[in-house]
């Protein structure tokens, strides 16, 4: 991850700022595994793994809650 | 999910906002496993399952944190 | 649940807000699975359970921040 | 609980609000297992889990977050 | 602890805001389970789980919100 | 850790703060383990499990919501 992956928290709609949060959340599994071989082969449990899909999305959940304020929350929309 | 599912956060009620939330919950599970089929298969025992339940609405909570703030939690209904 | 649940998130008192905490963590178990008869089966397992107890008790803290934050802290009582 | 036990957020000292936190996570294990002699019971285990005591820990920790805010931190003290 | 053990959440600087979430993730932990030789012994076990150790630094990352919303983020430093 | 960690929570950019975050979220599980060695046998594991790799996506999102806090969210870059 040379390059810039994070340059704002803005972003034009609440869907892409979900999108973010999405990013976030897997960033911060990239970081602790950078071996991608690795995280496609445990995903394979991971996604059929009801509690394990509810802990992803939690943690989305709370990265949202970061880039949602960091965008006013797009009440000007 | 090529539309648009999320424009905005604002919603009328407390109501409405927790069932957005409840969505917001659910859109995390489906970015993660978005194989309809599986996630079916997979809630059978989730429902099933106490701690999965509770599971479930904290996610839902965590993400209400995030509506309820942007509609300034409703004051003025 | 036809009827409003959840009209606004103003309470008199902290402890009615806690109540709200309380139903809004139950709402979010119920809209999982909302099947009484299998809620009020799982709720016997759960009730021995002191990690799930606890866990109840995190959603819960969740949604009473909410609540809380709705109310301005109940600072002027 | 037929009394009052939650009148206020506010307390005089940041330490007296870490108590009310405590006072909080406890409660909402009360609501769910409304039965003192099974909490009893399931307290002996429980004591003896770190993993149960670090979960009760952030259970405090969250209503400390709330509990702190109402107070504005404490910042005039 | 009948002294005095958290009198305020000012800290001089961020790092010792993350001192005093440490010491207060660890208070939670002391207020369920009183009894110092069973922490101790506890701790053993504790200390060789990495999901554990993590979650330790997520209850201390709670806590850390706290004690740097309170400190407005030692900004003026 | 005689040395200083952490002088500021302000940081230049998003994707810096992101980095911040994950120091956060580590030095949290090194002050529960300060046996280096310790850590390391533990990481083979931990790397190795989806549901850990998360565990830690989560710890880091709740430091990034501090961090990004601290700095207003980099609204200004």
């Amino acid at each position: 991850m040379a390059d810039t992956w994070l340059s704002t928290l803005l972003t034009s709609t609440p869907e892409e700022g979900y999108a973010l949060a999405i990013k976030l959340a897997r960033t911060g599994v990239k970081m602790t595994q950078p071996d991608a071989a690795v995280r496609e082969r445990l995903r394979a449990g991971y996604a059929e793994n009801a509690d394990s899909l509810m802990g992803a999305s939690q943690v989305i959940a709370i990265n949202f809650q970061t880039v949602a304020a960091a965008n006013g929350y797009w009440r000007s929309l």
